[in-house]
């Protein structure tokens, strides 16, 4: 490649999506790419021409580092779906327009499932009208939900941070020697994969016995059930720590969360309190069996902690970034990169590439083998799976007693 | 003091609080004092003799290290409130007695403000009945609102934890470009003193203006005005996050979170269960203003993440364990350790003593003079007080990703 690329960050956030930018920056500065573009909030932004120049930000080394610490987004990210080509040739017009006027010869696009469909469709474009520009991908998410890659890079911090943070709420929840039982519910992310609920298993060790209890999207959940295994967990454990993905749904279809609204009843305004699965199975707890209990959710926060970011994530991320350049550089389009194990004993990680279309709009759920028989734990093989990618840090840069970012504005 | 010594931890656990036993333990036995007992969850464990030998934990140098590391209440914790004297003392001589037995002449007792009481009330009773044991207090609290002391051991660490959080929040908040304003509502800890809320403002610097807004339970929360506010914010600014108390109430003397939630019971001390507020002040701003929001709650999350201590934090609360053992060495009873700030610009702390009578029972809010006239910020001032104890890290023993713990049974 003789031109300029331009980098660009899609959908949710995670801890590391920082270190492809700054892969994908190092990788063409190493291969003489004269400019590397950002684009701010996605292909929406680069549709009004909002490009930054990265040797502004990652000229010298260090800015690369503190990117590689600096969570969410750098560049901004969106959620827009590219419109079907037919009919909207006019917004596929203007994207190759401005790639040609700023002599960008290839874009890398660094997102999850929603993300990859706008590769898929850009790549396809460029293949019918037979344009040179290149479109590759590059795997983010903390749901670890797309096919085909080992794993996503971002999910390994994520996970890091819910192992770390539930043993921390289990030591909290059992510090209390109560006359009843004690039930935390602890309601994590991944709507339709359990992936991260999962990984509050990782925590269990010689000195935790990790949650008591674990419930995935992957499985039918029963309210029933449910109030039986805590009163079981009850009658065995003085204090004990549950996992539940926010994306549980009953036999008949409705998400558990959607059932909260009944007995949270209404506020002032006459409007119904919205509250998520955990609070929803607290309030069941309360009420059923009468242990104390409290939810927490960790929200928005367990994509976002890279102040303990996984070092192992980080690294697959920076390297996801770079081999999308050098795959672009031997001439591939139309793929995503990714992770590709190549040995779990000791763990090794290389990366491969595989043709988008595989890959935009399907998901990847957590194995149905690696789910206990009572549904309520995972296996061996998920923690073999998972472990290795939590592993390893980066300290933060602390400068007045909080991590220092990287920020092309301040919010 | 030729006879044993006893500690005990009281109340909601903190990031620190072992720190504090460690202290103990490690000025207890350099001065020779033979056998220093742990009493498992507070005062009312040791009413049933459930005591541990700390030199079973403690006795190698590692142990103690793993100790400053392992976040809640090692020992166990309570929420045990002493009867009054009269009518009661069979409690009041059950505790002599089982003292007596195990040849303990002193018992420090780490804790906030109820916690206080119990050792007011022992010492009282000792003082009444010409008894020679001592009774120390060894402050905690992540609230800060004890009287007298500069600050309290558990302060720093949540305080750290929210700056750093709320830090990473806000990249997240801000990273999405939307079409209408993204307001998301932080609720912090705090029932009647606005110190953790206030702490929220240690983010702010060069790569950060901070939340958008804070508020505090020393002053009455207005709908309306909050409404007025967040109207103001979405005007000027596209993503904010703002930061509220937990314990932020209305004129007439209800709290927020009760406008959204059913009545939650209250706790032994009479203190109301309080959660929610974030929830109904996120519900209102979209009812209100129709903008995109959420609301995350930091639970007990903040509580006990020790994984982000503060090292200021942690080596003032070993200082004021050890400090504590001294002052009983010197005869003193009826005390609590107090930390004093010596000098502000560098800043440094030593500590002192005060008469329990004086500390039990009240509590510090945040200055009115440290809040800014608009109600919704804290000032300078506050950043200089706040600041200093937050600084320094102390790395977590990492074991398979995640940190290892010291535990006496597994939880």
């Amino acid at each position: 490649m003789n031109g300029n690329i331009v980098v660009g960050q899609s959908g949710g956030p995670t801890a590391v999506i920082n270190a492809s930018v700054a892969g994908v920056y190092s990788a063409a500065k190493r291969a003489g790419i004269q400019k590397v573009y950002g684009m701010e909030h996605g292909i929406q932004g680069f549709l009004m021409e909002e490009l930054v120049d990265l040797d502004d930000y990652l000229g010298d080394s260090m800015g690369i580092e503190i990117l590689k610490r600096t969570p969410s987004a750098f560049l901004g990210t969106c959620r827009y779906k590219m419109p079907p080509i037919d009919g909207n040739e006019k917004v596929y017009e203007e994207i190759f327009r401005i790639m040609e006027k700023y002599n960008i010869e290839a874009m890398f696009y660094i997102g999850g499932n929603d993300s990859m469909d706008t590769i898929k469709m850009l790549s396809d474009y460029a293949k019918a009208k037979n344009k040179p520009q290149r479109f590759v991908g590059v795997p983010k998410t903390v749901d670890n939900d797309l096919p085909v890659t080992d794993h996503c890079p971002g999910y390994g911090s994520a996970a890091k941070y819910i192992a770390t943070t539930v043993k921390e709420v289990i030591c909290d929840n059992g510090s209390f020697g109560l006359d009843k039982p004690s039930i935390c519910v602890v309601e994590i992310m991944g709507r339709h994969a359990g992936w991260l609920t999962a990984a509050a298993s990782l925590c269990k060790g010689e000195d935790c016995d990790g949650p008591a209890a674990i419930y995935l999207p992957e499985r039918i959940f029963s309210i029933d059930q449910f109030v039986k295994d805590m009163k079981e967990i009850g009658e065995t454990r003085r204090a004990a720590v549950v996992a539940v993905s926010e994306g549980v749904k009953l036999s008949d279809g409705r998400f558990v969360c959607e059932l909260g609204n009944v007995d949270q009843g209404t506020d002032v305004f006459g409007h119904k309190q919205l509250s998520g699965c955990g609070n929803t199975l607290s309030g069941i707890i309360a009420k059923e069996l009468g242990y104390k209990t409290r939810a927490i959710e960790f929200s928005t926060v367990q994509r976002s902690a890279t102040h303990l970011a996984s070092l192992t994530d980080i690294d697959e991320a920076f390297m996801a970034g770079s081999d999308a350049v050098e795959a672009a550089r031997d001439g591939k389009t139309g793929i995503m990169v990714t992770l590709v194990r190549d040995s779990q004993f000791p763990y090794h990680c290389t990366t491969g590439t595989y043709d988008i279309h595989e890959i935009a709009n399907f998901e990847k759920c957590v194995p149905t083998k690696w789910i206990t028989n009572d549904g309520i734990n995972v296996t061996q093989d998920f923690v073999d799976y998972a472990q290795p990618l939590i592993l390893g840090e980066l300290a933060p840069y602390m400068v007045n007693g909080v991590p220092r970012h990287l920020v092309i504005r301040k919010n």
